[in-house]
């Protein structure tokens, strides 16, 4: 069984170490013996730090597509350009695809799924999201009696890394950063994942499964965890509280929240220990009611197994004579909720004059929103500024806001510090 | 597309649910509106506390299984006799099979499942081990990419609540249990939850999964929760350890240690974090890395949750012209190791007289059989018996027992009060 791959970079070598290390257990559960043919890189001269047969590398895609005994083709590149050319020419003529690119999914996956499943070829992409963790197959396979009523992912091992070293080491944002650099997860520019660019596009995928729902990214609330700081951290400790960049999606009164942000959730949810670079995903459905599924979200090996996987259920099934089965989406999509009907508790921390009446002056104008305040904390009294800290009960966003914009303009606020959501979970 | 019920209890009860609540996504996902045909009961006349249309009840199996339009029979009945025989008929008639029997498969699944592939029906159980969560499902298609190194679960949820009750609320193992009847998790004669009969089924069933290797469930090493005293808990706390139940099955130098025992574990491991009636079930595979699914491991809706998804997987699949894939098992069956060769740290307490000299009395013993000390606690100093508490370095289960023969010999003890593995993880 001939495959080929795309891209040689960091998941294009766990895949080809994976089938050199554990030939024999993919021979005997895929029932085929599989010969990496070809593997199409830019440079073909490019020093990798592993051994592979130079023969097997090209640069030309011709090499790949017109080979007709390649059955499988492995897009590991990334990105959609020309990584969605690529896949659509596979599809087109008749091979399965395997892809690890959740930036393709998605953003251009709906037209790749159509496609694959007009031309009776699997598409797989097991490993778009969370690594190693088999999410995609939950939602697939596992799943399917279920309504499904909320999926709350940690789903950048990068930011969770970061966030982690400010929670157990006091770190600040920056030197979190820094080491999370120094260490390989956090690329040179961050911005993917601590922008929570790339948070978007998994949770995107996860909705998409979930709740049958195919929103443009652009349209989905994004917040990455840059403001965070390490006084916040301490504040959410003193109220039981652990930071975490949520990935969301969950049903509202018939409509659809969808949002990635950091968020306070209490430490003793499962969520809550899942620390350093691991991921984890929290699903809520009205029959099987908690389920929660946690490992590596990135990685050679976490990543590559996932390919793999894909690799080895689309050869066994009919991989001549394949015809898609149903589509798991229901019929009836949900509406996007905006971010003013979102309903949170609110984290906000305010610096403030401290003169008396402010704390009066500063609820009245938040019970005029219907914004009730469940904890306080004043601190720094003595000073010219002090911070004032507190924590809401449920409330809509949009209501929250205009408090805020209200709160924001009285004379004795210098400035609104920080406003974090907080998810009882 | 008619199907049968065999069984209505708690599980059949769930199934039937959701069949009701979630007919529109069940139908879109399977392609098919599912119709209960027959519900084979013992008591047609039981009330069963909610409604269910008395013309589908019936007592007697030849109306279910000689109606050829039922297509998929599912068991819920649970036991061998007569759920063997019924999904034995049920398969040689060419009938998909869905099972939540833990004990069927796990003392006689090797034949049921042979004689299905023989007859080209598909037999899945899901629901078999920890209820909701899709821990089959993930060790048959997601980590096939894996040579699977250590499988570890908290796989019975009687225990782990009577368990969280001992640790955090400071309830004795008596009135824990007491606690879990009230709330129906444990039954009046608990000795299957308690005594780790349920945890060695389901472990058995994962182990033949992860490991190809189907050992008689009565060669395989069990041991209960009763012998664990609050004192224990609370020298667990000291020492930075929490107990639960674990089922586990992991390599051991080309050979395989499957073991069902209460195990200290660090606090901070994932597993410590699994509390009250929840499962989980930590994997290590040689490419994911590890790997963590959480979840409901009992109760009607979350095991029905898997059974219906069972359902839902035939349906997608060519029900009529099924060839099984190949078996994920892989060839080469690893040795069962004897408790002897297991290795662990072991946690000791014995009840000593408190006379001069004793600690190195029971130290040399210990080093004259390899077992050497990584941490001691003597409590009750001034009365005649004190306790004396030590957890081990990892040592060979046989030359600690050897040891702990010569010690109990000493004149100086009164008794080895616990031992109880500790498992670093």
């Amino acid at each position: 069984m001939k495959i080929a791959l795309l891209g040689l970079g960091n998941v294009g070598r766990g895949v080809w170490k994976i089938l050199e290390t554990n030939k024999e257990e993919v021979s005997e559960r895929s029932g085929y013996d599989i010969e990496v043919a070809k593997i199409l890189v830019r440079d073909v001269a490019k020093n990798r730090g592993f051994e592979v047969p130079e023969e097997l590398l090209t640069s030309d895609p011709e090499e790949v597509f017109n080979d007709d005994s390649i059955r499988i083709i492995v897009e590991v590149m990334g990105g959609v350009d020309p990584a969605y050319d690529y896949m659509m020419r596979a599809i087109r003529s008749k091979k399965h695809v395997v892809t690890a690119n959740k930036f393709a999914i998605a953003t251009v996956g709906d037209e790749l799924i159509a496609e694959a499943r007009k031309n009776g070829v699997m598409l797989y992409y097991e490993a778009s999201v969370a690594g190693g963790i088999p999410i995609i197959n939950g939602l697939n396979e596992s799943l399917t009696a279920n309504k499904i009523e909320e999926i709350i992912g940690i789903i950048n091992g990068t930011t969770n890394y970061i966030l982690t070293k400010m929670t157990y080491e006091n770190c600040s944002f920056e030197s979190a950063l820094k080491e999370a650099q120094d260490m390989g997860y956090a690329e040179a520019d961050p911005t993917a994942d601590v922008d929570a660019y790339d948070a978007l596009y998994k949770i995107r995928i996860l909705t998409s499964l979930g709740f049958g729902v195919n929103y443009d990214v652009d349209n989905i609330y994004r917040e990455g965890i840059r403001n965070i700081q390490s006084v916040d951290i301490e504040y959410a400790k003193k109220f039981g509280y652990v930071i975490k960049l949520l990935g969301i999606a969950k049903e509202n009164n018939g409509g659809l929240e969808i949002r990635v942000h950091p968020a306070m959730i209490p430490e003793r949810h499962p969520l809550a220990n899942v620390n350093d670079s691991f991921n984890a995903i929290f699903i809520k459905g009205n029959a099987i009611g908690d389920l929660m599924m946690y490992g590596r979200g990135a990685g050679d090996l976490p990543t590559g197994s996932s390919v793999v996987a894909d690799i080895i259920s689309i050869l066994r099934k009919d991989i001549d004579n394949y015809t898609a089965p149903r589509a798991i989406n229901v019929k009836k999509p949900l509406l996007l909720k905006s971010m003013d009907e979102t309903e949170t508790d609110y984290y906000i921390r305010l610096k403030i004059k401290d003169i008396p009446g402010v704390l009066g002056q500063v609820s009245t104008i938040l019970g005029q929103h219907d914004v009730s305040i469940s904890s306080m904390i004043q601190k720094g009294q003595g000073h010219e500024w002090v911070s004032l800290v507190f924590v809401t009960h449920k409330t809509l966003e949009g209501k929250l806001n205009t408090a805020m914009e209200e709160i924001k303009s009285l004379s004795f606020v210098e400035e609104v510090s920080n406003i974090i959501r907080v998810e009882k979970l």
